[in-house]
């Protein structure tokens, strides 16, 4: 868990120091995601974790105080493999635009592996709020950074900030929703219509 | 309520048809509002919509079997209020850029006076999945629309099909959570940021 977060604070103490127990601790946040993905948080259970799992109770106890605990836990591993995601799929020194059609393509493959993300982010705004804005806040932070960059580099137009950063959010979010969640659409397809707007915009020449 | 919706059907016949019903169901729809918007689906109860619509019990059953039954109506309801907000905020035969202008400028005020309607929308995710899908999807098909006829009048782009509509889409969602909900930003300024993408993309020309 990133240090930076509240959430984070309560189960520091908690930050496995074998290879084993970081094992452990993997294997009872993929079990979450599953066991969250699945019922929904009120339905979820420490034992359906557990289970899943193939970890004893205690275990889920050595690592976590509560189903809130696991949950926001979870959230933050989540937001971290989407960041992951997106920037493993980029190439350094990449284009402006570029940057943002490889950090699509990541993200999509990743939501089109990990379905259950939607969920569990979207219910966190129920079960966590703050937890909710950081995952939001922080990704357009990264966008933002990026067009920033652009800027720099002569590429992108002066004058994009936070709220631009939002808009590329939510093309990405809601592109991911439809064609990664609910179909099976080719990643790249997706991401060269999304870049086609950055680029053109949608005004005919 | 739309009768396209599968929602809709179990309670058809229970439109009011006098204007003293007409009224009722408005206070509840509206009482309802700010039940789920404040609690959230679990914690809201049917006693704590008829206390703040000053309705009796019976009123209630008049018109709705069961909290699950309020809510998905009160989803379809807001779900009507956005596409007449921004329906409403546009004249006839803008050309197409300032439609998609006017279309945000009314979202985002709708948003900005409801700021419960995000709370509610996301939560019906996980209360109604089906009424979730079809608000989206609805929404996305009058973008769709209206992209297709600004192509028709020679303004926009070919090409330009579903996926473009999901992407505007999610430029709006976010920004109105950002700029709407969140925060109390001047709608226009937000609109001509949207629309500046829409109309140059973020590239240096």
């Amino acid at each position: 868990m990133s240090t930076e977060q509240p959430s984070a604070e309560g189960s520091a103490s908690k930050i496995p120091r074998t290879e084993r127990g970081r094992r452990t601790l993997r294997k009872l946040l993929d079990a979450a995601a599953l066991e969250f993905g699945e019922h929904g948080f009120h339905e979820a259970s420490i034992t359906g974790i557990t289970r899943r799992a193939g970890t004893a109770l205690g275990s889920f106890y050595t690592y976590f105080n509560s189903k809130d605990e696991i949950f926001r836990a979870l959230v933050d591993d989540l937001s971290g493999k989407v960041r992951e995601a997106a920037r493993n799929a980029r190439q350094q020194d990449l284009p402006a635009l570029e940057t943002e059609r490889a950090s699509l393509i990541g993200f999509l493959r990743f939501a089109a592996e990990h379905k259950e993300i939607y969920r569990i982010i979207d219910e966190c705004e129920f079960v966590d709020p703050a937890s909710f804005r950081q995952h939001y806040q922080s990704t357009a932070t990264r966008i933002r950074e990026r067009l920033s960059e652009g800027i720099r580099k002569g590429e992108l137009r002066e004058g994009l900030d936070e709220a631009h950063a939002w808009a590329i959010m939510g093309m990405n979010v809601f592109l991911g929703l439809r064609y990664a969640v609910w179909d099976d659409a080719e990643a790249e397809e997706i991401a060269e219509l999304a870049n086609s707007i950055l680029r053109d915009g949608i005004v005919k020449r």
